[in-house]
């Protein structure tokens, strides 16, 4: 297909869905992407591009020309076009706004303007607003004869007139109420407006504490300046728990259509940092070279202690990394949480000390040997519980991401412990 | 307040939305939860038990009479009854089926019937269903005269006279077109129908994938019978990420709420199979005891090659885990991506080697040692990065589920080539 009929390929692609487009976009090979979207023209359908990697969607953008894109930034939902527009150049942004009429520009600026990653840069600037005096009757007219709403919308907000939020009116119980029925008797209160400098992690948050489906987003003067709904921020959701999940490994920015440098550069920094950690448990082993020059069998035993020690704290941390992130652990409970944790690995690091002890003591015909290493392995697992939860918490309370930075922390006091404890143990009771 | 002030509890209690109590709930000593809800009585609100935890929500409802859950249970929408049915006694179940009147019985009971995690089970069996031939006019007023509607929806549903689906209208729509308009002329096609018995996480994809806000549960003869809502399927999606990102580090089913017993239970099993992937490991340095009994440097030095190869190893894991989990990873793209993995593997690879191969070097004064541990390292390096990739991929080609099980077996092959790897050379150049 690539090999130049538009035709066929414009047949084909008119009946997917933005979605499967931005799939098939990610599934060509990089150097077909652009010859691809140059190919379809104006037959290209802008709102795929919300849906594939930044690093692909900053690929195609940069190509096509800004006239291309000003066209089709006009009839989408600002809430896209401020993801298309977002990480541009400035001078190409400029460019593009500069295209716009004026009321859509206006929107579109305000949306950029606010920070990063915020409620503001999320939300649609399209919405309907009512007056609180306005009866259903004179609102489900309003709505039949007015061209210029947004393409779909399921609540109404209620305004005074200097544009303050008042409520919010669900669809439904407009269509349930009649005619005579004045708007503000129908009307929610909003106790869940969302300041637009609110990071979206945050509002996300909001979204599924009180399981809302749409939320007013409002200004520093409480004004409504746009709509913030669920499927924006069901991707912030599968956004920041994915994130979550990939900083605990060092792959936290990375994206699967990334290059080769640029995944190899972010990788490698995690890398050092755990080169360091090795570093320091090889110094560790390097203090007891004699004791193990005596006795081969320590060598041989020694990353057992360490690697049960470093799973067992990995269990614990991960189970609290996420706590945190979902603000499941707080205060009130991180006391229980920390007992709880010390005696799982109390009771697991017995049970395996058994385990150990008895293979270490006959594989080697050496019980001492085998109750150095259950001593050691005891040691270890408490120290690994103990690190797996109070890193994270601390981290947190330092105001730095756990996800990000809590696996080295334990690794390395896992690993420490778990060869000093028991070189250490070895060196006083066995050479 | 847990003193036994009752009223005082109450007035606290009234305020809180569902989701707040929940957390209250979860946030009491273990103890005090049944005493909480035994003193709270009618006043409780039971959906607040659909935010809690699964052990927390058992606890409660073990104790309450049957008779208080049959009538809260009439109360709710069905997707919150089915919650706190679905895991219920079947006698118990049985029982509180029989306190309900029929139709929500029968409702109730077809959910149920359904296999767990499926679309019928987190359905709402509460929708508006409308005939195609039916103008705006006679749909609103149908609306505006019936009491027994759902308490809020987003859609009506355009329905044969068989009850099979023909289509849905958004209510914004209704709103917008005159009341002569039939509902046949402004209805969308229902492309993406969700059949009842199809996994709840499939149906969350769905959602994802076309950005829907609900969608409808049709049975095997394609008839309505349920309404998936976004809000459930949030609920989902952070599960099943969670699932994923607690599965990796062996600690999947667990809760925060979870006891003692069964958090020691669940990990111990975990850390079983990681002791016997340590002493595999152990067993392949016991093998090389005489050459370490020679040079006791490489024992100083051996766990950093194992533990660089695994840092490594669960880098590529993490994502290939992620990508599979969100099915970004295809038989269109795993080719590219497993050549990636390997460059990126192989640069590091190299990096690495030449920054611990001058430090080994350094260290223990012997260059010889210094190429044979970098040699280590790039070899380590690649088959990390190729376990990384292949072992997720042809778990999930044998529908294993890889978040589960990926990692033991990529950590295996890191610590034995690393072992093996760095020990083998050595006894053949080294000693």
């Amino acid at each position: 297909i690539e090999a130049g009929d538009v035709e066929q390929l414009q047949r084909t692609v008119e009946n997917l869905h933005e979605s499967e487009l931005g799939d098939l976009i990610e599934a060509l090979e990089p150097n077909e992407r652009q010859e691809f979207v140059a190919l379809l023209g104006d037959q290209f359908d802008f709102s795929s591009l919300t849906e594939v990697d930044e690093a692909i969607r900053m690929d195609i953008v940069t190509v096509l020309p800004n006239e291309q894109i000003a066209l089709a930034v006009r009839e989408m939902d600002t809430d896209d076009a401020v993801y298309i527009l977002e990480d541009m150049e400035e001078e190409d942004q400029a460019d593009i706004l500069a295209k716009i009429p004026f009321t859509e520009r206006i929107r579109l600026r305000r949306s950029l303007d606010y920070p990063e990653e915020s409620a503001g840069r999320r939300m649609q600037s399209e919405f309907v607003a009512v007056p609180p005096y306005w009866t259903v009757g004179q609102t489900i007219d309003y709505l039949r004869d007015t061209e210029d709403l947004p393409d779909s919308f399921s609540q109404l907000y209620v305004i005074d007139p200097t544009f303050r939020l008042v409520g919010a009116v669900d669809l439904d119980s407009v269509l349930r109420a009649g005619r005579d029925v004045r708007v503000e008797d129908i009307q929610r209160e909003t106790r869940h407006a969302i300041p637009a400098e609110m990071d979206q992690e945050e509002a996300a948050q909001i979204f599924e504490q009180y399981d809302l489906l749409s939320a007013a987003v409002v200004d520093e003067n409480d004004r409504l300046v746009g709509v913030l709904t669920i499927d924006d921020v069901v991707d912030v959701i599968q956004q920041e728990a994915e994130e979550d999940f990939k900083r605990l490994a060092g792959v936290g920015d990375e994206e699967l259509s990334d290059n080769v440098i640029s995944t190899t550069r972010s990788r490698f920094v995690w890398l050092l940092v755990n080169l360091a950690t090795a570093i320091i448990a090889s110094y560790i082993i390097g203090m007891f070279d004699a004791t193990i020059e005596q006795m081969v069998a320590l060598a041989v035993l020694m990353p057992i202690v360490a690697s049960m020690g470093g799973n067992a704290g990995t269990q614990t941390m991960t189970v609290a990394v996420r706590a945190l992130a979902t603000k499941d652990i707080d205060i009130y409970n991180s006391g229980r949480i920390i007992r709880r944790e010390l005696t799982v690995g109390l009771i697991n690091g017995m049970l395996f000390a058994i385990l150990i002890g008895l293979m270490a003591a006959a594989w080697f015909g050496n019980v001492p040997l085998g109750l150095v290493i259950a001593a050691a392995m005891i040691i270890n697992m408490i120290c690994a519980a103990l690190a797996g939860i109070l890193i994270p918490l601390m981290l947190a309370k330092l105001d730095i991401d756990p996800a990000s930075a809590s696996s080295v922390f334990v690794t390395t006091v896992t690993d420490v412990i778990g060869f000093f404890a028991f070189l250490g143990l070895a060196a006083l009771f066995l050479v």
